[in-house]
């Protein structure tokens, strides 16, 4: 079986925030962040399977600080983990002012990608994937229980058959 | 205190699906739909403050059925819990075509918004929410779950303090 | 023959005012209205007729109050009158300030689509539409007047052939 | 009073029809066309009235073929007639292939704009409009029964005040 | 051969300055400039060619004056000069407010086109262009240097057989 | 005087080809492909001289290679020398199928930008750029003659003032 590092498939995406992407109040509207976010990760998963990919799934998102009109975004995306035929991709978002300054993190978010065959859009097996750096391994590590939590939340699995989740709660 | 219905400030959002909004295999790309959905969010959530908002947090989204090109979405909010000067909504897309043919529902998510004062953007207090149907009822009971859930989440709170959380799981 | 309910089709659509809607005064520009009336109305005929469509014709169309950056407006369309494969929708706009303050009527119009087959585009048979309350039934009666002047207009017919118009302006 | 010529304000405006600016059938929509030619009128009424414009009104227009993915429009506009202190436009739109082939008259439309004040937005006088060409008194001629049938239908007059179209639809 | 004139495939373009071809300075982006000279010179070239066109370069482009938001331009493509199978276009932008108050050139730029094929996009011969007056005949005559340069500039020929340039430079 | 490295101010922009980027033949339009440029390139040169900056040339562009629908490309820009208050900027431009398939350099270009005040958009001075690596330094080093022609070309000194491009021709 194929496996593929991290790096091979991080993409960087660089925007300035323009007026249609910002409410009456001058900031950049959330939806408008997620969408740009779907896009980077989408292409990041895309490199790893070697294949068209859809989303699945957008684990929760909070925007705690504003960003404004003007801005420049630099959003980030990494492969945390491949499954069978979908991947987990962790992307993250700095903002700082045109200028550079005022830097910091804006937020980040968990999506899952499966990778479909583009003449029918069946699901096909993805490329393991290769953690090698503690940050890498840490993000891997995580991911299952990640997966669990989407399946409870999405009807699939019974809380009662989330044993990582359970586990988790249980050490409170 | 003022205290406002669910219907006051429903809001109903049709589109159509465009070219630019879909994938290179004609699906509408994900981040897209959630584009939509937090706008018609946030109508919804600035109709029952009466004031602006800003989104806070999304929660977990799935995306189960691909929506196509041409096809046509509606997307329906509503206010299921006022908290002191946060609210939450509940957006549900349906799908069909263009003809009406094959409508079904093709995914939902809860989004929260904070609303602000317009001159310095802070946190002001908005009116509570009457739920009175049983459907209404049955969303603003799971409310204080979810925000528990979106506290760990966003860490502003541990988990052995998400007493709602732990009552849950420990049921299984 | 079939027969559908006014209901059946009607459709509604939420959209925020953003930058590029409007014009360097801050008003939503004319034709930008007009094209989210034109999505809305053809989504209505679409769903009515079970078939894409094409837009014939808009009648006239004032704009009588100024609608604003950050506004909400809400377009509702409905059926008025089936014909053999055109069909006449009204489209009505209101308008109110983000936080639901201001709340009023913008403006209407009268769009007519025909119902045509994917394959050639050619114009197909439309299902007859049942106007039930007086509402509906009222903007039926206007229908065949308000098609008399759109034949005049694009030249199909001579203004001596408009009977119904010719009545009208006889009262007077 | 100041008089200005048709040909000092004509506009002239070439668009490529876009993916985005299509239906599912690859046609342009019929609402797209009307916010171009919105723009167009406007730069134009603008450019007579030597001030900023906002659109009053858009008479009856008829879509009468199809305007397809990847070709090229030509839209003019004219003054046809200046008021106290609106204006009407003549708006004409020709279509062509990519490659210059089957060009055609597609369809044409009378817009109303008023010149505002930048500060207050309230109505200014504006220059008057010297016809010249016979096709230019052409236009200015229709445009005070085009003028008396917009007050019928957007309420301001009875259709018994309406004295040139009655003299009109008399004829017949 | 068939032989062409400048006029018959001249393209004018009016476009209003909106919110989002703006940078935060409420400037113009020359990206943006840029995006729609291209389509003008494209519309322009595949008129002449009567054929698709792809845009083989862009010659040098300065930007001197500051292009506001609100603004109004107006781009001129015309044919310089056709060969085998590429064309050059100058096109020329002008910039007014939208009273038309304060009319300058903004610049202008030389793009070259290639005419292909529409089945496997390759390269197909193009009709002559006859340059009539002296305006249109000055512009052809500077077409070979600047072709040289292009060729230098993209590593297709070396500057010691740029003929034309050099004996230009030998002047001084 | 301030002096920053050329890593500094590195910008990395992806951007999915979408419909509404493409031609009626499918392929990515030069203009547009300009557009992400100058961004890429704007946002790097205010990065440099953390001030706002406009766009004040684009060096020749030369388009070889088809970019198609669906296809991803990475946009690079670095800094390649700083002169007083103006910058030139290297754009890099690489692309790839969705997959990773087939990755290419696609074309590069040279910007230039003048950091402005945001107050009254007067030219302000930016820091110096210290170039390390080699390919940094060769980049440097091709400034002074590639300024000279664009001076020329701007009409701004005469081709006889131009010494290092008179230099550089005499060599063949």
């Amino acid at each position: 079986m194929k496996e593929k590092t991290v790096s091979e498939s991080k993409t960087i995406m660089t925007e300035m925030i323009m007026p249609n992407d910002t409410n009456p109040l001058g900031n950049l509207m959330g939806g408008n962040l997620m969408r740009w976010m779907d896009i980077a990760a989408g292409v990041c998963a895309a490199k790893h399977a070697e294949a068209h990919v859809v989303t699945a799934s957008v684990d929760h998102v909070s925007f705690q600080s504003a960003i404004r009109l003007g801005n420049v975004i630099t959003i980030t995306a990494v492969m945390t983990k491949a499954f069978s035929s979908s991947m987990e991709v962790y992307v993250e978002v700095t903002v700082a002012e045109i200028t550079g300054a005022n830097p910091r993190k804006s937020n980040h978010a968990y999506f899952t990608f499966v990778a479909v065959d583009q003449e029918n859009q069946k699901p096909i097996k993805v490329p393991q994937l290769r953690a090698v750096s503690s940050e890498e391994l840490d993000r891997q590590e995580g991911a299952n229980r990640r997966r669990e939590i989407r399946l409870i939340l999405s009807g699939r699995i019974q809380p009662s058959e989330a044993k990582e989740v359970k586990d988790f709660f249980s050490k409170f």
